[in-house]
């Protein structure tokens, strides 16, 4: 190795991972948010404080305690051995997410198809390990893309195709011709990585019928669904839910990604996914995929801490295992706060209007485009002179073209920060308008 | 895919890893262990339970959220935010862990160094992966070695090449050889793993004198060193303790890898590591290789769960971050039960006898070496019919060369079950040397 004495390691020396785009987007963002703390920021994706209470933390641990003593039947001793030991690879608190999925969702699933994780991250990062069998495989992800996806196939250099996503949510006249060009490409598409539901960062949903034309187009092209659902809780209006993809999946080919992030908390690190595809063994067996990503799982984590997990069990048993009981405040207050930006959109940019928003039937976030390309120096200016904090959707694409659009939150706000951001938005746009009037492509 | 209708995938569409051994051997142990519940297990690992208690982890909840509130001045959304939001990447005790290295390890290190991981095995993986640049680099690890390593090598598609360890911890002469060997190839060693403080399996531990020896010889051939450091304040005499090869280490070539599994609680599942060697970046910005190994933890489990940070957190802070100090009671009882062990072997195998035994100066395992090849139809047999666990050593070597020695653990049982356990192990070794006479190789 050529180096100066001061260092010990060049990066060139480590993974590409860790130079690559999609690990350092992140970094650049919460440093700005960091390096700006008065600004508003309409950036963050984390879910709303003002319900957390410390005391919920000892209730909750107390009340699955209870449960193992005295549903479950443990004496003192299996309980001290559930909370403070190793404990099961596949998680302690797959019957009460077996539960949540029945009661909240209507799918079906064996407990023993669940994988308890930490995070969804984790969950992400076993499925795409195991489907990267070699070099001819590759995943396809709906772009705009949540980059915690696209981060875990760096990891496990697993290159990662673009479909279209649109107005729609998935474009599937694009996800066929992308499957039937990689194939023909010699490649193997292992999977389509989708969030039908109020997707990060696009907002878009997925209707009834395009979910139905999708398991069927999956089918057909003998393709795994992977669906990834944090937000789906959180409609904003009255049409109520549209059913998961798993809900729907009579064929098994959907691989279902769950958090407890948005609708318990965040500090437990605790997600799952439910992967029952039925996995033929070396020695002729048959067994749930779940049972061989918990192999993974036990050289990556282990076991998800079994502290966190009660945390989270406690909360689920507080709600009859319903997490759309849980978060009916939560719920109310996102739907408050989408509709308040919406209509603060309408109000600064009336038609005609160069600016476009969309109109997210509920989550965290709607996208707004603007005639010209949105940038991290764009970025920087806003929190600096402008003292607002958005997410450009530059950091959601997997090429370097320029994207001429931001994605907003509103998890983190009031309907007063709300405003204050919008404004203060308005005023960055209108000058930007006033620079660069030369209409750009991607929107 | 050319599959029967009842299955969906083959285990051969998916990563290698999930076919080896080193991914399916806790599997199978695990298996063993739950197949029979009533035998007497001088296989486990797992720390002793006597002491825990349900109330120290509202106990230690409390005491963390004092020290934000009171040492830190955090306000009441500060802490909520600590406690339940999404956090720091490396972690929010590195403050505390760098006391913990500085009271107990003489370690003095900058805690932006440290990454505070989900358990020691999380710690590995992140290094593991960072290190593996491309097809040409391989890890070196004595042996034998703890399967969770091979195992988190095998995910990253590292090969690990062993190193002889022997009763002196490692042979250093065999360290340079592989070195060189592995350069003659055409292949770049990345590191060497070793756990100097009585080692998982072997219970070896490295001298002084050999510990200076290593880093010079790893300052001499241009090689990082990994220091798994579970067990290092469990010593079983009056010899007191070797100082780690980082507290030794003056010229950054030691990562450090730390567990509060054995000395806090498994159940959290907090780890960390230490790495401050200086990484030059492609900007030419020098920051430590945690900052780089953060990166990739960002796209494994975003961050470590606050929950359970604070537990061990506020277990720390209990004890003025002395985990020796915390840990009075327990190292009492693994010494006893170790001596209990050595002193029961010689009572049952009284000179002169085929079977021997290494006299740990601490820790939780022993090897007992045998006449006869140890492998899981054995641990079955034993299992089934004498009603005694233990782990064949075979699953620490990464080939398949018959093995004539097992580890036993002291860890979780009582003297009385070391007595049973080693009466019933006693009988089955009597049984094998009645069956099978002849001696094998490798001990």
């Amino acid at each position: 190795m050529d180096l100066s004495p001061h260092t010990d390691l060049d990066v060139a020396d480590l993974h590409p991972a860790v130079g690559d785009p999609a690990l350092n987007s992140m970094n650049f963002l919460n440093e700005v948010a960091q390096r700006y703390p008065d600004a508003v920021s309409l950036a963050a994706g984390r879910p709303y404080e003002e319900f957390f209470a410390v005391a919920d933390l000892h209730r909750h641990l107390e009340t699955f305690r209870a449960y193992l003593a005295d549903d479950l039947g443990y004496g003192p001793a299996q309980v001290h051995r559930a909370l403070f030991q190793y404990g099961r690879t596949k998680g302690i608190i797959h019957d009460l997410v077996a539960r949540n999925l029945a009661v909240d969702e209507e799918i079906t699933v064996d407990p023993e198809s669940i994988v308890v994780t930490v995070g969804c991250q984790e969950a992400m990062l076993l499925v795409l390990r195991a489907l990267r069998a070699g070099p001819a495989d590759v995943l396809l992800a709906v772009a705009p893309t949540y980059v915690g996806l696209t981060g875990a196939a760096r990891l496990v250099d697993l290159p990662v195709r673009p479909v279209a996503g649109g107005p729609a949510g998935i474009d599937l006249a694009d996800l066929r011709a992308q499957v039937r060009r990689a194939r023909a490409e010699g490649l193997r598409p292992r999977a389509c990585y989708v969030m039908p539901d109020f997707a990060n960062p696009s907002g878009a949903s997925i209707g009834l019928a395009d979910r139905r034309r999708l398991l069927d187009l999956a089918a057909a092209e003998d393709l795994l669904l992977i669906e990834d659902n944090p937000y789906g809780l959180f409609h904003a209006d009255g049409a109520g839910r549209v059913p998961t993809l798993k809900a729907l999946d009579t064929g098994r080919r959907v691989v279902y990604l769950g958090s407890f992030a948005k609708t318990v908390l965040p500090g437990a690190r605790v997600g799952y996914l439910v992967a029952d595809q039925r996995v033929r063994d070396a020695d002729g067996t048959v067994g749930p995929l779940a049972d061989q990503l918990a192999k993974i799982k036990s050289m990556v984590t282990v076991n998800t801490s079994a502290i966190a997990q009660a945390v989270v069990g406690g909360a689920l048993l507080a709600h009859g295992c319903s997490l759309v009981a849980a978060n009916t405040r939560e719920r109310a207050a996102y739907a408050r706060n989408l509709r308040h930006l919406v209509d603060g959109l309408a109000r600064r940019f009336p038609d005609p209007s160069p600016v476009r928003w969309n109109v997210p039937a509920g989550g965290f976030f709607a996208v707004v485009s603007v005639p010209f390309p949105v940038d991290d120096a764009l970025l920087r200016r806003s929190a600096e002179d402008y003292g607002v904090l958005w997410t450009p959707m530059a950091h959601f694409y997997d090429d370097t073209a320029p994207v001429a659009a931001l994605r907003l939150s509103i998890s983190a706000v009031t309907p007063g920060q709300i405003d204050t951001g919008l404004d203060r938005l308005a005023a960055l746009i209108a000058d930007e308008l006033a620079r660069s009037p030369v209409p750009v492509a991607r929107g």
